[in-house]
């Protein structure tokens, strides 16, 4: 259970996607009222997200992890919502992964036990802070790729020699990847700068196969990450239980395949996963991309989110002009799909032969079939492509159950 | 002055950009704590204002609209910062444009006196809010394109028939373009279902030139919304005070040629500027695109925003990973440009030679030359490209004055 007493300003005319004029209401209050998304309470543009799907996605993965033997360890930085937080750790979740210094500082603030922190923390400050946290019992975990980044939790901490030690995962990368070691030969050096180094200990080896193209590609970068444990491992540079951490909602299959079972002899293994954009899944890129195409034995996911906005303009035959843009909808991995439309206050109906083209900040540019006719005050129903960019372009997500009932409303913290 | 008793959340975990660990700060407490951009109360990645340029900005364009006889309606849409708006109302604003239900709202709320929402609003709930709004002695002007449109509001407000009428502003568009009415008879039809509804009350006329590409083709398509003003004039579908308006940052000195003077014979004029990116301008699109490049005798304007990050690996030759991504800065218009570098803690120096040439969620990828020797833990200031999609990723934005003491904080309401 997250933390309870949590001090929340109530939902006011600040709540971009809800309409709330009057006097301010709390949000177990608005999630209370009934409200229907087509009642006023959700003004246009919206983000929504479906409860069962998020629910199922949960279920899923957490059904994933433990049949091949994995912890998870599920990417925060996609939601920064911490009722899914609190959905993932009831669902067996082993931790929350973040992004930054200030998504571990929220999740310490929301009572998170054990966050895994994937990028190096270089800054003194937030790691003094670590420290301090460490005493009072936080679990958390840095990842290292340089003996700079080892380098710099020793000076920030060398006058506080006491305490639990700062637990550092060493992580392997690809040539023309993002971070991580290139070689197994420089991740060594930075086992052995750890080893040197009071106060940090090194938990075991990371690695992040999100950006590889295909199959064999990430299979061999997995067969590395694995031959480089065994490598640290006989070198005495890791400790009893040795975590090996893989990340990604692209390619979880081929780290069960490769990272799964016993293969790290006289150590106990913990593998964790990492993936994050399966929570609410999408219509884009995930959709294309989901393990689950290629073992869908293995489960499925449903997209989640919604992003309802409404037609402001149809200025020229087969343009209708909708207000949602930039600022609403994620752009940077497809554009959004339209679904649905509801004309009027009519019945919703699929979204048939219609594509966004392009978006502005608030405009997005709809091309509609001859025959369509939609008008001004008509709503869209858009499915979005990537679940980090749009989450963070909203403070109040309104989850719906299967009636377009209002029973929740997400807060992100981004 | 705005209204001065809003209730803000205090600054503690939740604010990205500092480093809040401890019991909530009031923004006003933080902002007189004489805080140093580098004294750990900023956490990286930081978007940072200089105040100075802030202020610059506001002044020059206060001024070049005093000179052209323009009243200002800056569009709040690119900060929602009600700190800004109330510097812009100072200066001399006539009223603040927004662009969606919930942005007329905030403002509302805020105390802004008059808006411009430059949108069809066709939502009752918001319309019906409006109106009441309206009978308070809010001043709002909405934009229509369409018979519907003008429908929409008489249908909501149906049952309220009496009160203040809601102000509109007919748009004229231009083909290929977004909304607004292709064509002088639209616009007309559109002025006639105005005249002919109930409590809706036709202003004037209101033109978008941002999208198009060149002096002439702005300058032939403010002269057709100069036209079909007259047209409708002469038609007796206007007041006697005549609103004109035009939006965006990129033209407004054509706009300032084609609509300038006294072109409309028995009507007082007042011709209404929307732009709004000047304000912080950038190092990218506007940098390229400010009308001062053409007239650097009318002014200048200075990039305001800076965002500052840190070097987390520099996992290959040539290759700095910095602690900054698609959450923090805009790339819609072009990549973040990196201005200049700080190695440990020692002196802020020029970055030459680097560029971004890609972003992930939290990553940029920064090309750096043959012995620039960035290392772990060094700050690198970008300046970025499209002010709209900068300010909405930052709930909070310290302001620098030139000794790097933070003077106060911008909040934002998106």
């Amino acid at each position: 259970m997250l933390r309870d007493d949590l001090d929340e300003p109530p939902l006011d005319w600040r709540a971009k996607g809800l309409w709330q004029p009057g006097p301010p209401v709390r949000a177990s209050e608005f999630a209370a009222a009934g409200h229907r998304l087509f009642d006023g309470a959700v003004s246009w543009p919206a983000l929504v997200a479906r409860r069962d799907a998020l629910h199922r996605n949960i279920a899923t993965m957490a059904g994933f992890c433990a049949r091949h033997g994995f912890s998870f360890a599920p990417h925060g930085k996609t939601t920064m919502a911490p009722s899914l937080f609190e959905a993932q750790l009831a669902a067996g979740a082993w931790a929350i992964t973040v992004a930054t210094a200030n998504q571990l500082l929220t999740c310490r603030a929301l009572g998170v036990p054990r966050v895994l922190l994937a990028n190096q923390l270089l800054d003194p400050v937030p790691l003094r802070w670590l420290a301090g946290e460490l005493d009072q019992g936080f679990e958390a975990y840095l990842f290292v790729d340089s003996v700079a980044g080892v380098e710099a939790i020793g000076a920030a901490l060398a006058d506080q020699p006491d305490g639990p030690p700062v637990r550092v995962l060493a992580e392997l990368g690809h040539a023309g990847g993002r971070t991580g070691c290139r070689t197994v030969r420089q991740l060594v050096e930075v086992a052995e700068a750890v080893a040197d180094t009071a106060r940090v200990r090194l938990d075991g080896v990371t690695a992040y196969e999100g950006g590889l193209r295909d199959v064999a590609e990430v299979g061999a970068y997995l067969d590395r990450t694995r031959e480089a444990t065994v490598e640290l491992a006989t070198r005495g540079l890791l400790p009893d239980e040795v975590i090996v951490s893989a990340g990604g909602s692209a390619w979880f299959d081929v780290v069960a395949d490769r990272l799964g079972g016993a293969w790290l002899p006289g150590r106990r293994l913990r593998v964790v996963l990492r993936s994050g954009a399966y929570v609410s899944h999408d219509h884009g890129f995930y959709a294309e991309h989901t393990p689950f195409l290629r073992s869908p034995e293995d489960g499925s996911l449903d997209a989640a989110l919604e992003l309802w906005a409404q037609v402001t303009s149809t200025p020229e035959p087969g343009l209708a002009i909708v207000g949602m843009g930039k600022r609403d909808a994620p752009y940077d991995e497809g554009l959004p799909v339209p679904l649905r439309i509801r004309r009027g206050a009519g019945a919703v109906e699929e979204a048939t032969g219609m594509a966004v083209t392009r978006l502005n900040d608030h405009h997005a540019f709809l091309t509609v079939p001859p025959g369509a006719d939609l008008r001004p005050g008509d709503l869209v129903c858009f499915g979005i492509s990537h679940p980090c960019t749009a989450f963070d372009k909203w403070r109040y997500v309104p989850v719906l159950d299967d009636t377009d009932t209002v029973v929740d409303v997400l807060r992100t913290y981004f």
